[in-house]
């Protein structure tokens, strides 16, 4: 399979994108060809800085790059040839599979959408992360792409986390969740009120609404929401992880005695790094439009951008945007409402 | 200063209840009566258990109970006689300064808006609740009361915040963010950009949006949103903590190496519980109606209810209610927009 990356996007590009891609090479046999879409000049040096040639390697040349902070739209408009524009031109072009960009979000959500439009039947796509919790791993969604998302647009990403949840994770019959404030059926407002009562006729594996004090229960694999709430959810469980870890990591080093326990029991701490590592889960998934587009979050190491383009392969591999159409088109058939798709991508929540 | 405490609310009532009220009498001696307002006989026999006897001590008898899953609205009209509906009339009467309860949430923000209603000039009252931070604490509003507030009720939850945290905190001038979805003026929904637009005005020290990830960076002392939003992330940065924990611990355990660094460091584990100890930050405060009202989290410990009469002694000490009166007024005159106060208290978010 053919990947297209946004070799400028993000903070740390073109390097960790150049070294992930590297790795993604090395590890993953299926990919049959790598486009490294960005300034020639730049993304050569790196390879050779890394002293790394691949028959499977392409370089596409981009002149401009999307900062992390333009403005999303006016970027995709003026940027026509930014490294991130030309890359989902590839998929557009059906010249690859799949892109993977580190960039900035917003302009990525609104490129995606613009030149490769939704699936059939979907009304807006909508971003998806991984969560990982003690017993489970759970789809969030979305996190970034709809502000004000309607309750049919809800139910259509319950559909599509379910189906992440089912074809990349391995989960068999998911069970779905609407974030709310309370677990009760009338907790909520009147979108995640009506969610509920129209997820309830599907036959998705609905739970009931999910409150933040029972994220990490085990009690959903694929929790629904509009991208406000989304977002502030998830970059609250990583800032409360990482104030957590600050504040124990300045306790232990208070005195020698703690400092030597702390270094006796120094498996347990990178045991816990490893399983709530961001870098692992290989970014979000903007599910619902007519290709694979993978953000790996701004900050990304090598290793990051190299699990994005892993999941990248897990998805065009299983097909997933068929099952998607199939799946949206069943419950499109289930649910009676006009399903009337934006004729215009709205502005992205994120950037 | 004479305080009112539902001693049939919470999960662990009237056990923590009346044990939290013990506390309080012997260790605040500001307190000249403390009404533990329930069932008399269950009370007294708390009181007989713990061998307690006190002068400032008056049971008030009360036959009903709200339960923590009534259903608000209906349990605040129905259950005229409930320890929480009484407790609060006692604050209505003048005959005691504050309500402190453990109970229902929605039950206790109907009631309290109901019988004590808005101070002058305050739209709606908001829930506010401190969160702990490595360098600060900052106060969050609403976690609660208003679902879909107007940006004009956000300004009055920052002008009540503020003064929160100035008068309880110590804090000389505070400085107040909008939570967004990033950082940048323009990154928000309609509420958080025209509630930016409008705070700017003010002579509050308004800092801009804060997002998840800067929660906890010391950016803030005061952040506001809506109900829902604040209690998505109240709860996920409750659960998150909880979940690192317990992650931690099953790491810890994996061996006896482990186990025995975690011995030598004990003392940095206990230090961190008990600065992210919920128990010690005594509750949420209703800010706005015309009384003081403590909500202590429904699995209140009897350390929780001390620290929740210990707040309500701190906020009638400091006359925070006429200064809320004062500070709004000036607010709303700064503002040119209509101030129509609700007729009817809308149905609060949670219970």
């Amino acid at each position: 399979m053919r990947i297209a990356v946004d070799a400028m996007g993000g903070d740390f590009a073109p390097q960790n994108v150049v070294a992930g891609a590297i790795g993604a090479l090395r590890s993953n046999g299926k990919i049959t060809r790598l486009f490294l879409v960005g300034d020639t000049a730049r993304v050569d040096a790196e390879l050779k800085k890394l002293n790394y040639s691949d028959p499977r390697l392409q370089i596409v040349h981009a002149s401009e790059v999307i900062a992390m902070d333009d403005p999303p739209v006016q970027a995709v408009r003026r940027k026509k040839d930014s490294s991130m524009c030309r890359a989902i031109e590839l998929v557009k072009r059906g010249e690859a599979d799949a892109i993977v960009s580190a960039g900035n979000t917003g302009a990525l959500l609104t490129a995606a959408h613009l030149k490769l439009r939704t699936l059939e039947g979907v009304e807006r796509p909508g971003l998806a992360c991984l969560i990982p919790a003690p017993e489970n791993v759970f789809v969030l969604m979305d996190v970034g792409a709809n502000l004000e998302p309607s309750p049919a647009i809800l139910v259509q990403y319950a559909v599509m986390g379910s189906l992440y949840s089912q074809q990349i994770l391995g989960y068999r019959t998911p069970r779905v969740g609407v974030f709310s404030i309370g677990t009760e059926e009338m907790k909520g407002n009147e979108l995640t009120l009506e969610t509920y009562r129209r997820l309830k006729q599907t036959n998705l594996n609905f739970i009931g609404n999910v409150d933040g004090h029972d994220l990490f229960s085990n009690v959903a694999e694929v929790i629904v929401t509009d991208a406000f709430v989304g977002n502030a959810v998830l970059k609250t469980c990583e800032s409360a992880l990482r104030v957590m870890s600050r504040w124990l990591k300045d306790e232990l080093r208070k005195n020698p005695l703690r400092m030597f326990g702390a270094l006796l029991a120094k498996g347990a701490f990178q045991a816990l790094r490893r399983k709530a590592d961001p870098d692992e889960y290989g970014g979000a998934v903007l599910l619902g439009i007519n290709g694979i587009c993978i953000k790996a979050h701004g900050a990304s190491s090598a290793k990051a951008v190299q699990s994005a383009i892993r999941v990248a392969t897990e998805f065009v591999e299983s097909h997933f945007n068929d099952r998607i159409v199939e799946e949206i088109k069943r419950s499109n058939a289930q649910l009676p409402q006009a399903q009337t798709p934006a004729a215009q991508p709205p502005l992205p929540a994120t950037a």
